[in-house]
């Protein structure tokens, strides 16, 4: 009998956590799931996720992949780790996939949401989740600076510098910008996000929305490649992955 | 020059106090108004609170008052608190008010939310602002339940043992139940509050909701004063002070 291969959505608050990816200096998520599946099988796994989030990042629906000889029943496995998991990580899904699916090589549109509380005094239950930012921002001029963004382009100037990559194009499907009780929220979907991409994207719109740049500049500043030219890496707990669509 | 009587409206994270009122055993909000009231006016004010919310209890509009001969501005006053608040205690308004105000005797109504996640995997963001409780609930049943709990009643069942009041009739304005994504919320008007009646209120609609009591057992139960009959006092950390309205 082969492998099994399986697929698991979770939902975890990054606060604690220094990103998904295993690393030497700190805890991360990946570590967390793999002890977890250590525990329940006994088996060494490694865990495939769909994106290496940053330290701090959160997500409500990010997916991994993992191969096993366990026989566990997928309705069984989220209550199995969980068990084994600490309070800020639920995994609430698993599916047996075919044997050559990749939570990330397979993902085909990723959503993320950033938000910003834009008002004088801080939100207390949202510090954790989103960028304070007590200066008004103009809401038209962010939307306007979306609209530059979304399409096919090469975003190398969206990029922190030194990310090895073969390709710096990716296919923005939509970016969506909208305020409710000054909350900002920013949701933008496409095929794949280079290094910091979001973040920096959120920086721009913040830099057109303050008036530090002209909407109309963000189509050169794209042409120029230059990172430089771009606005701020907005800080990562503002930051939510929220779909993966294969 | 008479004292100013100075009304302030705050929101907290409840999960670090043990409660609004000042105590011997723990870190309150009010100790935390009075000592930055003090490191600006160098006034050993005492403020007063629109209800003493328990410990692990939020507020995204808490009432509060105090007296004071400084002459800062209301609009400044804020800001300057801030400063010298902890981060998860934001105050958002101040106006000065007559000199009879009071944040507690001249409430008129007081709307409370209550949230439930009410589904097998707990909500990581959630976690500290809901009750998780993953047996199914039937909504329609907590819907019944609450339409006997509105009115004016003698709420004796629905109090905490032992707490001291003269009256313990109650007006409850409106008690609404309502579902989305697995998330219940419980909002509740009234024109005071016993000591822990919402939380048993919350506790009561559960118990109709998992069926242990039936939805139209309630109005006995109302009928009886007998704390006994009425549901478990809900947890804390899924309760929120909305508004109070003078």
């Amino acid at each position: 009998m082969g492998k099994r291969n399986i697929k698991l959505t979770l939902m975890y608050d990054g606060t604690a956590y220094h990103g998904f990816q295993r690393q030497k200096n700190g805890i991360t998520i990946q570590e967390c799931l793999e002890n977890a599946i250590f525990k329940i099988t006994g088996e060494k796994a490694t865990v495939t996720g769909c994106g290496r989030t940053d330290a701090g990042v959160h997500a409500e629906a990010y997916v991994a992949n993992f191969f096993t000889v366990s026989s566990i029943e997928c309705e069984k496995l989220p209550f199995a780790l969980n068990a084994n998991l600490p309070e800020d990580i639920r995994v609430f899904g698993a599916e047996d996939m075919e044997e050559n699916f990749h939570a990330r090589y397979s993902a085909k549109r990723k959503t993320y949401a950033y938000k910003i509380v834009n008002r004088p005094f801080s939100d207390v239950f949202l510090s954790r989740y989103s960028w304070f930012y007590p200066a008004k921002l103009d809401i038209g001029k962010m939307k306007l600076a979306a609209e530059k963004i979304v399409g096919k382009h090469d975003f190398a100037a969206f990029m922190a510098a030194g990310s090895p990559v073969l390709s710096t194009v990716r296919t923005v499907f939509s970016l969506d910008v909208s305020e409710k009780n000054s909350v900002i929220n920013i949701e933008v979907c496409a095929d794949g996000f280079l290094y910091n991409m979001v973040r920096i994207i959120v920086g721009t719109l913040v830099y057109a929305g303050c008036g530090k740049i002209n909407p109309d500049d963000v189509s050169d500043i794209i042409l120029s490649g230059d990172r430089v030219r771009a606005g701020v890496t907005a800080p990562p707990q503002g930051l939510m992955m929220k779909e993966v669509i294969y």
